[in-house]
C-alpha cells in the first residue's frame, strides 16, 4: 500500500460523456417547456379506483418480474392498446406485436439501439423533438433535416434527399417522423401524403420510424390512419405514449413492430421489465375511462391554446407568427428575423419565463434562430397571459420587438 | 421509384446486437430462477392504502414530469432512503446524494455508463450476478474475476490482481462487489475485511462499485456498515433496490454518490424520470410499514430456505454441497464434479425445473461448471420439494448423481 488518499473518481470517467447536470432548483414561474400536462385534468379519482381494483385483484403478482405477462409488458395493457390502435389509428396488430416501455423515450432509445451505429445517417423532420436530436448526436449519427410545410414532411425535399444519398452510396437507416401532431409545428400529415411517403420509403429501401406521442390530442378527434397501418406493418416501426393522454409522470410508452424487429428490440431491453404498477393502473383506468377522458382533456387544452394565441396577438401583434396547431400541447412561433431565441431564452429565464429556443428543436440553426416553442398545458390561463406579457417585455428590451407595448400599437392583434 | 416491395428491416440492423429474444411461453412449473419474491408477502392492503392516500393528496402532480421533485426522483422517497440508509447501513447522505432509478439495473447501466469504455478492465467477484457479466461483455469490458471465500472477496487474491494490473500498466475502472448478501453465495463481508478492501482500493486508486440489492434480507437483521459509509462516500458508488424488500415488479432502485459523480450519472439519465406512481406509492408505504414489513418477509424467506435445504439433503444427500446463506433469496449449490450444470439446466427445463447454471453466474467456467443457483422465494414449500425431487431425478438420469433415490441411500440427508 502506497497511499490512503481519496481517489479522484472524475479522472476515471469514460471519454465523451455529456456535461454534468446542474442542480435542479425548481420550475420556472412561467414554465413553457417540458411537455407537462394540465394538473386539473389528471383523473385522480379514477386512478385511485383503478389502483384499488387492480391491486386487490392481482397485487400479489407484483412478486414476479413481469407479473404473469412476460417481457412484453402487462398483457391487459397490451390488449387495450391493440384495440385502441385499431380504432384510433387503423393499426391491425395483436398484443404480441406490442412492447410496453418506460415512456416513449425508452422506446426511442431501443429503436435507435437496434438500427443505429456511429457514422450512420437518418433522415428526420427539420423541426423535431429536441430529445431526438440530442440522442442522435450522442450516438454519432448524422441527422439530415427535411423541410416541413403545413402538412409535415415535404415530399419533394424528401425525394431529393433520398436520391442524393443514393447517388452518394449512403443508405439512411430510417426516416424519423411525427406525422400526427408534429412536434413542434402541430401539423397532421394527410392520407395522400402518407401514401407518397410510404412509396418513397419503399422505393429507396429506407424504413419509417413513426412517433405518435401526441396523436391522441387532436381537436377534431379525426386523423388519417397511422403509417404503420397503411403499410400493414411492413417497413415501419411505430411508437406511442400515455404521457400526453393521461399523465407524463407515469412513464409508460410502447413500440409496435413485427416480431423480426421486436425480438431484436426486446433483446436490448435488459431492465427486467417496465414499472408494473403504472402499467396495471393504466390498463385498469384506460379500459373504463380512456375513451371519455381524452376528448375532455383535448377540449381543456384547446381552451388553453386559445388563451396562448390570444395573449401572443395581444402582446406581440403581428410580430409573432404561428399556425393554429391541429392538436397537442405546444405552439411553434416565429418572431422577427432580428430575434435570436437562444439569447431570448436566457433573458426570459432570468425573468421567470422558460421556453424552448428554435435551434434546440431544429437541424437548421439559421432558419430556427428566430423561432421558439411554447408548451401551454401546464400553466393556468392567467399565468399564460402573464408569462407572455413578461416574454414580450423581455423581447422588446433585448431586441426592440414588439416595438410598442400591448394594446396600443397593435389593435389588429385582438 | 424503382420498387414497391417490402423493405427487409433486418438488413438494416446495427452490428453486434445480441441474439433475438424468443417468444415468452410462461414460467417453468418449478421456477428457481429470476429473483422473484414470495407472492404471499406482497403487502397488498398497505399498498392500496398508500396508493389511495398519496394519489388523493398529490395525484395532480402526475401532470408534471418529475412531479415537483426534479430529476433525482420523488423527494419523499429520497428522504425515506436517506433515513433508512443511515439507520440500516450507516450511510450519512442527504436526499440530494440519492438518484432514484428504474430498478437497480438502470442504476447499474448508469454507473457502467459513466465509467466504462470498450477495452476497459474491471475487477469483479468471481461468482456474481449474471446480468452484471452480460452487461460488461456487451460493453466490451474485460471483467476479471476475483475468487471468493465464506466472507466474500478474498483480499489476498484482490491484492494480487491489483498489483498485477499495476505492473502491466492497467488501471481497472472499479471493483464491483455485492458485499452484503453476495449473489449467488449469500455471504456477508465482515467489517474488518471491508476496511481492508477500502485500503486496497485507495492504495491502488481503484474505486468501489457497491451493489446492495439484497442487503435488506438478512436473517439476523444485523450487518456491518456499507462500504460507502466506512469510506464516507469517498471513492465508492453505492446502489440498491426495493425489488427484494417490497416487490420486484415495482421497478425502483437508487444510486448514492457524491455530486461530482452523480451529476455525470444524471446527465446520462435521459428518460424524463422514473415511474412516478411507483415512487409515490413506495414512499407512502415505506414511511409507515417498511420497518415492520422487512423482518416479516425475511422470516418467511428463511422458512422457505429451510425447506429448500432440507429437500436438497433429502434428495441429493451429500452430493449437494452448500453453505447456509446469511440472507437473500437464493442458494448456491455444488454438485459432484461430473455434473455439467449447463447441460443439467437444459434437461431440467424440459422436466419443468428452471435453474441458473453456474457458468452463467461466474467468470470461471471450469470452477462453476458443477455449480448452480436456486432462487426459492417464489415457490410454495410443496413446489420447492417437488421441484428438487424432479431435479434430482433428472440429474441422476443424466449424470448418475445422486446415485440412489431419496430416503434410501442417504438417511444422513435428513
Amino acid at each position: 500500500m502506497t497511499s490512503t488518499s481519496a481517489i479522484d473518481l472524475t479522472a476515471l470517467l469514460a471519454p465523451g460523456l455529456p456535461p454534468p447536470a446542474v442542480r435542479w432548483t425548481g420550475f420556472a414561474k412561467y414554465n413553457f417547456v417540458g411537455g407537462h400536462n394540465d394538473p386539473s385534468f389528471v383523473p385522480v379519482d379514477s386512478l385511485i379506483e383503478a389502483s384499488t381494483t387492480v391491486l386487490r385483484r392481482e397485487g400479489q403478482t407484483l412478486a414476479t418480474y413481469g407479473l404473469n405477462s412476460g417481457p412484453l409488458g402487462y398483457r391487459p395493457l397490451r390488449d387495450f392498446l391493440a384495440a385502441k390502435l385499431k380504432g384510433h389509428a387503423g393499426i391491425s396488430c395483436s398484443s404480441d406485436d406490442i412492447l410496453i416501455t418506460s415512456g416513449s423515450l425508452q422506446a426511442m432509445d431501443l429503436v435507435n439501439g437496434v438500427f443505429l451505429a456511429r457514422g450512420d445517417t437518418v433522415l428526420i423532420e427539420q423541426e423535431t423533438y429536441g430529445g431526438a436530436l440530442t440522442r442522435l448526436a450522442r450516438l454519432g449519427v448524422n441527422a439530415v433535416g427535411i423541410p416541413l410545410d403545413q402538412e409535415g414532411l415535404r415530399m419533394d425535399a424528401l425525394e431529393s434527399a433520398l436520391s442524393e444519398h443514393k447517388r452518394r452510396g449512403v443508405r439512411p437507416k430510417f426516416i424519423y417522423t411525427i406525422p400526427t401532431v408534429q412536434n413542434p409545428t402541430g401539423t397532421i400529415m394527410g392520407a395522400e401524403r402518407r401514401a407518397q411517403l410510404l412509396r418513397l420509403s419503399r422505393a429507396h429501401g429506407v424504413p419509417i420510424f413513426e412517433d405518435e406521442c401526441y396523436s391522441d390530442l387532436i381537436w377534431s378527434g379525426e386523423r388519417p390512419p397511422a403509417l404503420y397501418a397503411m403499410a400493414q406493418g411492413q417497413g415501419v416501426v411505430h411508437i406511442g405514449s400515455f404521457s400526453k393522454s393521461v399523465a407524463p409522470a407515469l412513464r409508460v410508452g410502447y413500440i409496435v413492430a413485427g416480431w423480426d424487429i421486436l425480438s431484436r428490440i426486446l433483446a436490448l431491453k435488459t431492465d427486467a421489465g417496465s414499472g408494473a404498477l403504472e402499467q396495471m393502473v393504466l390498463a385498469e383506468f384506460c379500459r373504463a375511462h380512456f375513451a371519455a377522458h381524452v376528448p375532455t382533456l383535448a377540449r381543456g387544452l384547446r381552451a388553453k391554446l386559445e388563451t396562448l394565441m390570444e395573449a401572443l396577438r395581444e402582446q406581440f401583434g403581428t410580430a409573432a407568427e404561428f399556425d393554429d396547431p391541429k392538436g397537442g400541447i405546444f405552439l411553434w412561433v416565429k418572431l422577427p428575423d432580428t430575434v435570436d431565441t437562444l439569447k431570448l431564452a436566457q433573458a426570459a429565464l432570468a425573468a421567470g419565463v422558460a421556453l424552448n429556443p428554435g435551434p434546440e428543436w431544429s437541424t437548421d440553426k439559421a432558419y430556427s434562430r428566430c423561432r421558439l416553442r411554447l408548451c401551454y398545458a401546464n400553466l393556468e390561463p392567467a399565468a399564460i397571459r402573464e408569462g407572455v406579457a413578461t416574454l414580450a417585455e423581455v423581447c422588446r428590451r433585448e431586441f426592440g420587438v414588439p416595438s410598442r407595448i400591448a394594446n396600443v400599437a397593435h389593435p389588429q392583434g385582438r
